[in-house]
């Protein structure tokens, strides 16, 4: 069900043609009201995707009625015949809508597109699996739309939270990185039933991509294309307080961003970077980020070395406040690094799990925050010089 | 010969055991003067090891009397303990240089170590084989020296140029990376018997770094242990131009830089990242250096695919000035983009040589620059996730 889950949705998956396994490459989700409040965020890359530049511009006034995604090419760097083609998907969107009876414009229509930068879309295609999509809407095609926004993926990303308030938030992802950076691009499209305006959505949902997307750092590389969007419909009727919905849809997020990075390219670890006593929240997240860019200290993860020398050399390269000699590190729990010196030996720690956890200790205030990330393996080099993507 | 093709220097490469592979692991080079000027650049990574704080004293004032290095452990992050091995390291030098004629204080000697971070070295195979080095310094021990120093390298890396007024230059390095960040820890040790002051040398050792091992970037890590040291002995009694001398410098630092470059862990492409027409040279630095740490960009080169989306993905990562619209990028000369938009088919670019070159016109200024790095490879997740190094 996922972005069907909340009253007020419909969605639909279908297979246009874009990509050449053959398998569904274009969903749509529609906000049928009564409210079409709307929050979304975008990825920070200069170079942004058409879908991007036309999205920011249709979810700037906190109403979106439907979103429309194509996977099978990111319709990034494909100039002005790229944005045309953005422009006119949303006007085919909007007049569907509107012809099944909710009067829409298609600025409030946001696109996004995943797949390879730099070609052209087939609009011939993208057109028929549109107007597909518009044919195929419906109050549980939650599911077939999660299948749609699939690249890389293996298996579908959804969640659902039930309020006991009477109302509820469902969500959809694809992609295994984060908002900015992000390894492929990162589509999240989250929907509730509650009755919330644009800014408490808006509120809601940067706080809640602030400490769960953006803290995903699966290969450092930034994607033209990220979007999380949020639409409200208001169908419960029910008013939550602000709070309360904004820890639910943190929650879900919580929920997407672990199945985004349990399906990481290539992945055999999932390795949380939690920094302890840093001087701000900010340093904390500095220095758990430059641990999960070091390539070093992943492939040795990948390994099964708890290599700690690689992980200071990757705190050094921060500008966070510390002292060198004061410096603990613990993997899964056993402290091979105290004070800036081999701690417990190295040979008790143990990798095979495929969840690990880094523990730096600053030592230089009251601070912290954990990254996530993964290993770095032969099978994430394969699948990423194997493949145009 | 390397660094003792110059006249004024003798060296030595012996076999401490401090390496499990019995491969020799002590190195040293000695000024023999008549003058020690010198100068040195370090690593920027804040978590520095033992032998770069103690060697930054060393050095500052602009004398070295020797260099010792030691492969087989970095000494880094091993406490006080470590310091003092370091110390009575250059103790044990200085007291043999000593007794061999030439009075000199520990604080005349430059230490480097490289290999595993957070080891205790074996100080007592280390105090045996310095004395084994010292015993060994031979004016034509350039080649065991530079054996001495390897750790992953394949072989062994040595320059000599030989300037028309009687004078020369000499170096060895090891390591496959760059001052900072660095793959593996790279130590250079270059020597020249032009008669030049430390002013002259600290100038223009500064210069050619900067050009050369600061622009190598195979993996983006930051080493704790990088080094380059320079001696000049004025053995020839030639006081060349400081121009001529610099230039002569730098051509031996493109020189090493070379070989590291074609020695990196695992790498099947070496790629010359040329940034165009940025508005300074920092800011084409950043963005040549920004597309050398896309692991998604060096995925795809490691499998011949021309894939420019993840060159502008990366490149819209920096804050260089640029319209993403204007952007123009080659691969071996080929178009493939043009004006933000596809350019000449991707199936033109040929990457089967061993080296590439992408060109990337920013169309924003007259500054320009090169960044060198190399493919991600499924050899580098092997080799650096199944050995400590």
């Amino acid at each position: 069900m996922s972005v069907t889950a909340p009253a007020g949705f419909r969605a639909a998956g279908v297979t246009a043609g874009l990509k050449p396994s053959g398998r569904p490459d274009v969903a749509l989700v529609v906000n049928d009201g009564p409210s079409i409040a709307a929050a979304a965020v975008y990825t920070s890359n200069r170079c942004k995707a058409n879908p991007v530049l036309w999205s920011e511009r249709a979810s700037a006034d906190g109403r979106v009625r439907a979103v429309v995604i194509n996977s099978g090419g990111a319709n990034c760097y494909t100039g002005p015949i790229g944005f045309q083609l953005t422009h006119a998907t949303a006007e085919q969107v909007a007049a569907g809508i509107t012809s099944q009876g909710a009067q829409t414009g298609a600025i409030d229509i946001v696109v996004c597109s995943t797949g390879l930068i730099g070609e052209h879309l087939d609009s011939s295609r993208l057109a028929h699996g549109v107007q597909a999509a518009l044919h195929a809407l419906a109050p549980d095609g939650g599911g077939h739309a999660a299948q749609a926004i699939m690249t890389t993926d293996t298996v579908a990303k959804q969640a659902v939270h039930h309020a006991s308030g009477g109302w509820s938030i469902g969500g959809m992802a694809k992609g295994a990185g984060m908002l900015a950076p992000g390894l492929a691009t990162m589509l999240v499209v989250l929907t509730t039933d509650a009755s919330v305006d644009s800014a408490i959505c808006d509120r809601a949902l940067r706080a809640a991509t602030r400490m769960t997307f953006d803290r995903l750092d699966t290969d450092g590389c930034m994607s033209t294309n990220d979007t999380v969007a949020l639409l409200a419909s208001g169908a419960s009727g029910v008013r939550p307080d602000p709070e309360e919905f904004g820890a639910a849809l943190s929650a879900v997020c919580v929920d997407l961003a672990r199945q985004l990075l349990g399906d990481a390219e290539g992945a055999e670890h999932t390795i949380a970077i939690e920094v302890r006593h840093a001087a701000t929240e900010d340093e904390a997240v500095d220095v758990a980020r430059a641990v999960s860019r070091s390539n070093l200290f992943k492939c040795a993860v990948f390994g099964g070395d708890p290599n700690w020398g690689r992980i200071l050399a990757a705190v050094g390269t921060t500008r966070a406040a510390f002292v060198p000699a004061e410096i603990d590190v613990a993997m899964n729990g056993v402290w091979i690094c105290r004070h800036g010196q081999p701690g417990e030996p190295r040979s008790l720690v143990d990798l095979s799990d495929r969840h690990v956890t880094v523990t730096i200790d600053l030592h230089a205030g009251t601070a912290g925050a954990t990254v996530w990330t993964t290993d770095l393996t032969t099978a994430y080099v394969h699948e990423n010089s194997a493949y145009s993507t």
